[in-house]
C-alpha cells in the first residue's frame, strides 16, 4: 500500500488526502470495488467494473474514467507498487460541495484506488468457520455497492464479539447474505441463495459459483429461505472476493447449529480455484 | 467556513485534510451534529452535545473531548470566524485503519467542526414549501445521527427534481419524517408526529416543538400515522435546526394535496421565535 491512484495520478500514500468537503466523507456518497489480484492478474476485472458503472447509476453518478481507462490506471499502480497478488480497493465519491443533502449534478467524481494485502485464509478454507445469524437492519439497496456501511460494520463487530468471522442477515425471517459476503446452503445435493434483488449485493464471486455449478450440473435455486433451514443444511458456504468460497462450520446467534465441511462445498472450492488458474492464464498476455 | 476545528486544533480551512483510511470515508463510519449559531450564542447547545453522545454510544464509539471541552473549541472556532450567525457543522468518525469492515475499538475518533451559512429561509417561512412523499429505503438505526445518508440524499434529489424542497418518508405506509428534517401534522387542534423510536431521528427542535406545545396546552400525539392522513390534515410543518418551524404548503408524489398555511403553525413559529431570544438572552454572559 505504497502508492495511490488519486484524481487520476499514481502517487505517494502520503501525499492523497481527501477534502473535508468531499460528500463521500459527509454522506457515504459513494461506491467502491473491491478486486482481487492473482499472479499479477486482476480476477474478474471488467465484472468490477460493471458493477462500478451499474451502481454508479443508481445513485445518479458519473464515473471519471471509461473502463478502459480504469483497467490501465489500475494495472498501473500494482506495477508501481511491484504487487502481484493482494486486492486492490477502488472507491469512487460524488466530489465536494458545500455540505447539503441535495447534490447538483455538476460535482467531479473523485476516485482513489489502492492495495490492500490479502489475508491467509488456508487454514479457514479446510476447517470453515464460524458465522452469527442476527439481523438485517441496513437499507432497502444493498443492491449498491455503496459506502453506507454501518450496519455491515456492526454487524461485523457483533459476530467478532461472539467469535465469529462473519454475519449473516435475516430480514423479516429470511436469510438475506453475510455483512461481507453472499451465503450458499447445500440441501440434498442443491444449492440455495438468495435472489440477486434490492436486499443483497450481487457478489462476483456468488455470480461464479452459480456459473460453476451450472457447468457442473449442480442446481441452484435462487429464493429466499427463512433462517430456520440453517438449522436442516447439508452445508453451507460464504462467497466472496477476499475470502473465495468458505465453508462454514457452525451458526450462533439467532440459529445455532454445527455443520460438516461437506463435497459439495469441496467440489465448488476446488472447481473455483481452477477457475482462477484458468482466468489468469486466458488474461495473461 | 474560512477556519476548521481538526483534531483540537482551529486551523485555515485548507489545511484540514481527511486520510483515505478515515473510516468516515470508506464506511461512513461516523456521526455529526449541525448546530444553530444566533447572535454570537449556539441554540440548545448541550442538547446537541448529548445527542452526539448518544449517537457516538449507540456505535460503540467514543468522543474525543467532554462536552465542556467540545464547547470551548466550538466557541472558540466561531470567534476566529467571526461569526454570530450560521450553522456549526461537527462530525465524529471512528478514526483511521487499514479497510476492514471490523473496528478494533482502538481506533482514535476522528473530530472536525466548521461554519455554514444559514440560507434566508424567511420567505419559505410565510408561503410555506412542497413537500415529495416517497418510500423510506433507509437503515433501521434512523435514531442514529450518522454519516450513513445515501438513503436521505437520493430521496432530497428526487424531491428536487419534482420541484420540492423535502421528501417526506413512509415506511410500510406510516408517515415517519422528512429526509433532514421531522414532520407535525394539525388535525382539529392536535399535534401529531412519529414517536421518537429506531425510525426517526428525534430532533432538538422537534423537541422544542412539543415543550413549546405542552408549554401552551396543545395536545401532542407521538404515535406512527397513515400517509393517507397528509390528505385531510388542517396543518403540516417541519422542524429542523436551519429550517425551524417550516409550513407545508402542498405534498406531491405519493401523498397529492395543498395546505393552507394555518393557526397552530404560526403560533409554534413565534414561540420558537421568542424561545430563540430567551435562550439567547439566557446564555449570553
Amino acid at each position: 500500500m505504497a502508492y495511490i491512484l488519486w484524481q487520476g495520478q499514481i502517487m505517494k500514500e502520503a501525499t492523497a488526502q481527501a477534502s473535508l468537503f468531499d460528500r463521500g466523507y459527509q454522506f457515504g456518497d459513494g461506491i467502491y470495488e473491491m478486486v482481487r489480484l492473482y499472479d499479477g492478474q486482476f480476477f474478474a476485472l471488467q465484472k468490477h467494473l460493471e458493477r462500478l458503472n451499474k451502481s454508479a447509476e443508481k445513485l445518479d453518478m458519473t464515473l471519471p474514467y471509461t473502463s478502459a481507462e480504469l483497467t490501465h490506471l489500475l494495472y498501473q499502480l500494482i506495477q508501481k507498487d511491484h504487487a502481484d497478488n493482494g486486492n486492490v480497493y477502488v472507491q469512487v465519491t460524488r466530489g465536494t460541495s458545500t455540505r447539503d443533502h441535495l447534490y447538483s449534478r455538476t460535482e467531479t467524481p473523485i476516485l482513489s484506488a489502492y492495495l490492500l494485502p490479502q489475508k491467509d485464509h488456508r487454514q479457514a478454507h479446510t476447517s470453515g468457520i464460524a458465522a452469527y445469524v442476527t439481523e438485517d437492519i441496513r437499507w432497502l439497496r444493498c443492491d449498491i455497492k455503496s459506502l453506507n456501511l454501518l450496519g455491515n460494520v456492526m454487524a461485523k463487530r457483533q459476530a467478532a464479539d461472539h467469535q465469529c468471522t462473519e454475519a449473516i442477515f435475516h430480514r423479516d425471517g429470511m436469510i438475506t447474505e453475510g455483512a461481507s459476503t453472499n451465503i450458499f446452503l447445500v440441501n440434498n445435493g442443491t444449492l440455495y441463495t438468495h435472489p440477486a434483488n434490492n436486499f443483497i449485493l450481487d457478489g462476483i464471486t456468488r455470480q461464479e459459483v452459480i456459473d460453476i455449478a451450472e457447468e457442473r450440473h449442480i442446481n441452484v435455486v435462487q429464493e429466499p429461505f427463512p433462517k430456520e433451514v440453517l438449522a436442516h443444511a447439508d452445508e453451507a458456504f460464504l462467497t466472496g472476493t477476499t475470502i473465495e468460497i468458505m465453508p462454514i462450520h457452525s451458526f450462533t446467534g439467532d440459529v445455532q447449529v454445527t455443520l460438516p465441511i461437506g463435497p459439495i462445498t469441496k467440489r465448488i472450492q476446488e472447481a473455483f480455484t481452477a477457475r482462477i488458474g484458468i482466468t489468469t492464464t486466458n488474461t495473461s498476455s
